[in-house]
């Protein structure tokens, strides 16, 4: 190829960057794929860096060493950070939100990739320095959150399913206590899914009693490995004694028992 | 904010659209953000269209008139494409993975961002065209996939259920008759998650008889929409009469029978 101008250079490092979020990428990689020396190419890097920092858009890290080089760490301005967890505030006021039962329907945020994108952003940022391995979650309706927030961390989700599938193999299944329902319900995961002495994330659409989240400790025990955090897009907290303390959000709701008034706001997370 | 010089703003415009596949960004955005006039952003598009069609990295369109603006269509160079195929072949090959009842375990490809990424990319570039609505998919493993292709289209995604859940509302529920089991299994989806009249896409990880996708054209007859499309990681070649023919996959494979053979090859998507 041809050599190309720095702009041409830049635009492609910011491409590569963006889609390899939290992945170590060694210069060299930059170097072949752009026909320029490692030292133009650490220049390019420096403008990428500096213009992704004023725009609070994210970092780009050096990592020192035979097996280093720079990687991406995804992230989300401050005021559009807050006009986000706002807007999630203002969606979830809507009275036809409540279905019979008294739940509150938000299928269609979660499913959403322009508001799901985002949360990953903001959920993942908490958990960069963590070490984590696994991005745990349970079916069904937070997964595209939790998958998201994996690939913002450069690891693999693992999902926990309600029953067992043909499909999966030998499985490890346990009980727990649902704080929906009330009742007993299975938590099901196939013994190829993780390895031994994982450290877990737990990411979730919703925390009520934490119920599932208590499930999901035990169950990765048996798994020998452990939660070391969890993340949730909307924290109940008129649900005040929760089975686990350490956790995230990023708008917290009290539901104000069988009326249809809500009193939602952003976390304490987002300033 | 003071004057940027051109190699920040092509990042930052880079950045931007990489983030906002088949998404129409006005000029005026990227003018305001970045504190140029809206010719200099036009040159500064043009570079960064450039040098992604020269790296095969994707597209950046032009759509004219008053709602006019640019929008990103994601690419993969078509050697990417092919070794990314060619990888999965191989993994699929391992014999470890054949699970008791004779199916192949591929929950940990669906979920892992790096490949799943890569695979969303190569299946939406076949539905750019298509004016989808929706990307659909049934729980659970192909809903990552699902959520990639859903992403780059720039589209939500809908999830149909196996069972109703009291946080969904009213749903419609169809009978169908799956293709792994042999059974009679339920759809379910909340009347909540599509609006009438719509074009849907059907993603999932594997398309065996087809009849979970007859499933799915059943249940968007009662929502009074199309599918459109469907595209799958894995085409069972090995089943010759599917109740479906118009889809898309990246890899077909053929399972020889009760003994571990696998014949795997990338499909005729990949050039």
């Amino acid at each position: 190829m041809e050599k190309l101008s720095r702009n041409s250079r830049v635009v492609a490092i910011t491409k590569i960057l963006t889609e390899n979020p939290n992945k170590v990428i060694g210069l060299n990689r930059f170097s072949d794929l752009l026909n320029a020396a490692k030292s133009t190419i650490s220049e390019d890097i420096v403008i990428v860096r500096e213009i992704l920092e004023k725009l609070e858009m994210g970092k780009v890290e050096t990592i020192a060493g035979a097996a280093g080089g720079i990687k991406y760490i995804p992230g989300i301005e401050n005021e559009s950070r807050r006009k986000f967890a706002e807007d999630i505030c203002e969606m979830l006021k809507d009275e036809s939100r409540i279905v019979p039962g008294n739940f509150i329907y938000m299928t269609d945020l979660m499913y959403n990739p322009q508001i799901i994108s985002k949360a990953g952003v903001i959920l993942s940022s908490v958990f960069y320095n963590k070490e984590v391995d696994y991005v745990v979650t349970v079916e069904t309706k937070g997964i595209p959150l939790a998958y998201e927030v994996a690939r913002n961390l450069g690891i693999p989700l693992v999902i926990i399913r309600r029953d067992n599938k043909v499909t999966e193999g030998s499985t490890v299944t346990i009980n727990y206590v649902s704080g929906t329902s009330g009742r007993i319900q299975q938590m099901s995961l196939s013994k190829k899914s993780m390895k031994a002495k994982s450290k877990c994330i737990f990411i979730d659409d919703f925390l009520r009693g934490g119920g599932t989240a208590q499930g999901i400790k035990d169950l990765l025990k048996e798994f020998e490995s452990e939660l070391v955090g969890i993340g949730v897009l909307v924290d109940n907290i008129g649900v005040t004694q929760k089975r686990v303390d350490d956790y995230i959000s990023i708008v917290d709701l009290r539901h104000l028992g069988e009326s249809k008034d809500l009193e939602v706001r952003p976390s304490n997370l987002i300033k």
